[in-house]
């Protein structure tokens, strides 16, 4: 039984400013309802209109499987199948839902803006721009509904020091006008979800490698959401490095909490960052995964529960855009489905996040 | 006498994330140099990419005049014709140039990776989010060759203290491999510019509302570029409030200024913000010109010259998207010609920035 609709708002680790990470999610099958969450909003109201622009583009089509539909790569080829990225074992729907809603009597901007106040909160990874960027332009169109912002202390503390706060941008918390809040999540506390709530959240604090001065650590969160109805779970990354570089052991702890309370077939699918393909330095990945370290924490995972990882849906986000001939989109999935085979770790179905697209979990 | 070339990176004034004002400036017939600058950076590298890919996608048309292009308008058309936005007496090419740089064996990644370290200079006009996004995404993309970023003693300060602080972004600053550097600038004060040395640029404070917290006023720019060869100028305004809602004189300073030192055939032209149509209240302005203020600062400039502003061109740049049926771009371009006759301040050229597209002024 399905339970998670993740629509990929932003899939893009830069350095390009389009399309950087923003995950939608809602429960499946409630797209009509008015409560909907995003983990990261690098990325916002400019892909939802582009989605229901595409959508009205190819209205005539609506009905064909999107595995052939062309996604623009800019490499070897402009554009590459959607079938390149994607395993074909997924379920997914171009734009929010085959039967997304775009009531005929709006255009697509009054559409859009009625869809991004249905997102009633932001679960925010850390404060990376790249995170966090749409959040605060598109922070003027949000309506009377309201909109919180969570996260653990350190990333809402970032965000009212250095972004809200009348130089980077108006401080709409006390902008009366504007009902914007924050709230602060507890390190591995459980969460319950306002806006759905069937849901439980719960943060996970990881490594992201060092600040440049003073080399202090820098962190970052893993959400576990669990569905209380299915106990399925999904689990969504935002960057993150391996425990083999950071010598700490914050992923272990969630492979280990995963192991001790979730069973293996609860999980419906890992979100998680892959910056950089393997032949990256291991001194250029600055707190980020490559293939080689996502396939490690991979195995943890399987050692964690004791069994191969058959079936797992990893969905990989946050690529690098790189100078080089081939799209590193397809080299690192080519890479992680070649050394989780070497690993002898299971049938691991991996994909690649493409924004616009919505996976069925 | 052509002196400028200004391609539009963004144009946008929000509240969706994508293409947020950026302005790429070179000297006319040098698209081949090694030096270009920006005025803001909320769109960038991203932007090089969609004009490549724009101009690989319709490399047959090239000879075509770009006034029948169809642009995306999302409102009651999905498109409206480039001509809808622009004066046909401008001259405006499609991307960056008829004669644009791909080098052959590039892909459009790797050509956008080489045009975005062109871009040598950033001048800022204030740090609001909008105006600078891209400038911090991109900058990882930075190479050798590096980049300055320029702008008065509180954009500088704000960029460092909130931005490049290893909380929302890296400190870059800091780190020796990537080659990023600060040049205050100082109010009224000609400044060399060091990518373009043909080029002086003279920054103007002036007033972009007031802060949430305490209503203490917040400070924007304008940029004169002033091509020391042919003695043209180009008027390159950030986001600014008039001085009917600001009681202070800091527009009539530059129309003073203008009237006092640059004969009036000499103005290339004026990039100028306008956010919101005439019928916006003025409460609801926040810093920002709608039609009446931007046709109410244009007749100052008239009495500064004492003449009427035949052949003016005047760039709006920065329209906000709005939930309505008439795209704003378009009411906003019929206002300023209706307002602007009716104040009998001459016949101005009126034109809307469109992402995407090059004026040669």
């Amino acid at each position: 039984m399905s339970t998670f609709e993740f629509t990929v708002l932003g899939a893009s680790g830069g350095p390009s400013e389009g399309g950087t990470q923003s995950m939608l999610l809602r429960e499946h099958g409630t797209l009509g309802s008015e409560k909907w969450i995003c983990v990261d909003a690098g990325s916002g109201l400019h892909q939802l209109m582009s989605m229901l622009a595409k959508k009205q583009r190819l209205a005539a089509n609506e009905r064909d499987s999107c595995m052939g539909d062309r996604i623009e790569s800019l490499y070897r080829n402009m554009e590459e199948p959607l079938s390149a990225f994607i395993d074909r074992r997924l379920h997914v729907l171009r734009g929010l839902n085959s039967s997304e809603l775009l009531v005929s009597e709006d255009n697509i901007i009054c559409a859009a803006l009625k869809m991004f106040n249905k997102i009633r909160e932001y679960y925010i990874t850390h404060p990376h721009l790249d995170h966090v960027a749409a959040l605060v332009i598109n922070s003027p169109a949000v309506k009377a509904e309201g909109k919180t912002i969570l996260g653990l202390k350190s990333t809402v503390d970032a965000l009212k020091e250095h972004l809200f706060n009348d130089v980077i941008w108006p401080d709409l918390l006390a902008e009366k006008s504007t009902p914007l809040d924050f709230n602060v999540l507890r390190e591995l506390k459980v969460h319950k979800c306002v806006s759905v709530p069937n849901w439980s959240i719960l943060p996970f604090p990881v490594s992201h490698g060092q600040t440049v001065v003073g080399r202090v650590p820098n962190f970052s969160t893993v959400y576990l959401i669990k569905d209380q109805r299915t106990d399925n779970c999904l689990l969504v990354c935002g960057d993150l490095e391996s425990d083999l570089i950071s010598g700490k052991p914050y992923l272990s702890n969630v492979w280990n909490y995963l192991s001790e309370n979730i069973p293996f077939n609860r999980i419906t699918g890992i979100v998680m960052e892959c910056s950089s393909p393997s032949s990256t330095e291991k001194a250029h990945l600055y707190g980020h995964m490559s293939s080689r370290y996502v396939v490690h924490e991979l195995k943890q995972l399987s050692k964690a529960y004791d069994r191969p990882l058959d079936g797992l849906k990893v969905i990989i986000i946050h690529v690098k855009m790189e100078p080089q001939e081939i799209d590193p989109r397809l080299t690192i999935l080519e890479e992680l489905r070649s050394l989780a085979s070497m690993a002898g770790i299971g049938d691991i179905i991996f994909s690649i996040a493409i924004q616009g697209y919505t996976f069925i979990l």
